[in-house]
């Protein structure tokens, strides 16, 4: 069996991620392919990250993931692959692989810069056809990541905040907002203080709130707030029954303020 | 050859249905999986429940069918599963499922409670990546029922009218509002009513209507509205070359009032 | 290996899709299904069109396309395949293969008109999964495509208009916007004229666009307008983080006219 994942701005409106995997397919047609997303908003480097970070560890050991959120397209920047333990990525290199390899460390990085792997015709505009598609199928077959270009040392970070802990408080930011209105923040539940608590006191954006802290949403009434650390190990903010980012007007990038639990240090 | 199928509310734009498809490939990577759809209205059972019932019978037998549209995630509802003498069919016990099954008669429901066959960390919030996905696998994979929990004597009703007769009228509701705005209701083709009927005097929300029934759209004018017999087996309103649902201001749960034939009993 | 791709407006909402794909693979379960799109919007047949014609070259040889924009179904239309070199093309005879079969020319069009090979109890309004479906499914397992129905001479054209050379213009339309906002033109880029151009007097809609001619869209500033030959061979007109569509105003059908590069004939 051999996976390969797409995490993308095409959108599914066009024939993009069609195009995509018929590429893939002519070169390798058993490779089983998944899509993670297609609707990351246009460009927006930081929600593929962060897609493809809270969904890959749910794939096989050998999965091929490709994110190409790339609006540096036929450009200056540089495309890599990096190999882990569990699993090769794929993307540009302008931070959409960064907080899958943060949590998943890359034994291997190389530059992707060798036309013979590519589609012949490479256009200026449809890398995903004609580079990544190409890349991952013969990723996915066992190409050595060398022969695709040299050895890097490092990647692009993702421009976006880290959580930090402050005095009195946690200081962190809205980094995804999903299709529920689920305000997901980056405070991981990780975070030793948070154990035991049954409330918090948050800044969010515009917003003071104190909400329980629950196990489920059915733990407080149709229409009210609450905190629950959410499926991918972060701290988020919901509505039972609604959406937390329209009710409480929360986007991602606001400002996440909590007050240090009573009692922890 | 394993099919499994997936009808959710989880939408395109993140990455649940990926992530889901993750772990059922990495217990069973031969399974074929498909969509019936990921657009269902958050939290909308109404429209889950319909629309696994149009689109299950169409699979081959041995299919498990898995819906989730479960705004009681990590709550008191109990997931079950029913094998009926063609698939099987796996969801939240809130109604979702009684439209298929009321197709297709179950012969054996059983509740899903042994976490041996769960995803290790079982979250909070998201089932269908650490539950419904992984039971999903084992079952497709020929796990008998019994051995995810003890069998129930039945399961939540659909919390949506049936069609009945009155004196000289039939009533229903509009059940589901298409893409293309057909406004498909409860009312069956096989009703013996209709036979030979051409025209049908209708009362749908706030509108009385007097429509052909036709058998193709192009049988009226474009623009003009009509009635047909629609490929669910239920009596649809459409207007041709638009949406009946906008023109005619028609939504789910609309009653919908047949002038009984005449000559019919 | 079998390849069925499918192109339709029957959008992701409903089952629709899923249905499709289950008769498909009652019929043939080692079929390997790609969505190119099902977001045409309804009715569209010039965007299936081109959606179509854009990405199935794309796919290795022996694939079967299946495009279903069918406002029509049930009516007076045709149903044919199409068979080339390469591949099967199967639609209604509304126009909806003619572009991919400009790129790729047929060596035999047939009418589908054997129900031998339709599904039983073929529906008034949902000819994807009753005809197209298991038509597809039996021409994917090598069926001659003479067993199901007449030879053609020919096919429905789209209506949409060619490009034209004038004295000292080139004449064409916006035949495409793509979810990024991209304009692409009609304008091919294999006309001779373009050769060595690096700036372009255009008329789109009402604008009036002098435009760099370049290789990325990173050769302007961000918010810049651009032309650039694109993915599918044709001019398109973007912006750079942008939307050319919006910003400039423009759609499908908008006139196009290029001044001729200074030094052509």
């Amino acid at each position: 069996m051999s996976i390969v994942t797409l995490t993308t701005d095409f959108g599914l409106q066009d024939w993009f991620v069609g195009s995509m995997k018929g590429v893939i397919l002519s070169l390798r047609p058993e490779i089983t392919l998944v899509d993670i997303t297609h609707q990351i908003p246009p460009g927006d480097i930081v929600a593929g990250a962060f897609a493809l970070a809270a969904s890959f560890q749910s794939f096989p050991s050998g999965t091929v993931h490709v994110a190409v959120v790339d609006p540096g397209v036929g450009g200056q920047r540089s495309i890599i692959a990096a190999e882990t333990e569990n699993c090769i990525l794929l993307g540009p290199d302008n931070g959409i692989l960064s907080l899958a390899l943060a949590l998943d460390r890359p034994r291997r990085i190389c530059q992707i810069e060798n036309n013979r792997y590519f589609r012949k015709n490479v256009s200026r505009t449809f890398h995903g056809r004609d580079i990544f598609g190409p890349v991952a199928a013969h990723l996915s077959a066992g190409l050595a990541m060398t022969a695709l270009g040299r050895e890097l040392a490092g990647y692009q970070p993702l421009n976006f905040p880290l959580p930090r802990e402050e005095s009195d408080q946690l200081v962190g930011a809205v980094q995804y907002v999903d299709r529920f209105g689920n305000a997901i923040t980056n405070l991981p539940e990780a975070w030793p203080v948070w154990r035991g608590i049954r409330q918090l006191e948050l800044r969010m954006g515009q917003r003071e709130l104190v909400l329980p802290v629950c196990e489920s949403y059915d733990a407080v009434a149709q229409g009210e707030a609450l905190a629950i650390f959410g499926s991918t190990g972060f701290l988020e903010v919901a509505i039972r029954g609604g959406s937390a980012a329209e009710t409480l007007g929360l986007q991602r990038g606001d400002l996440v303020v909590a007050q240090r639990p009573p009692g922890t240090k």
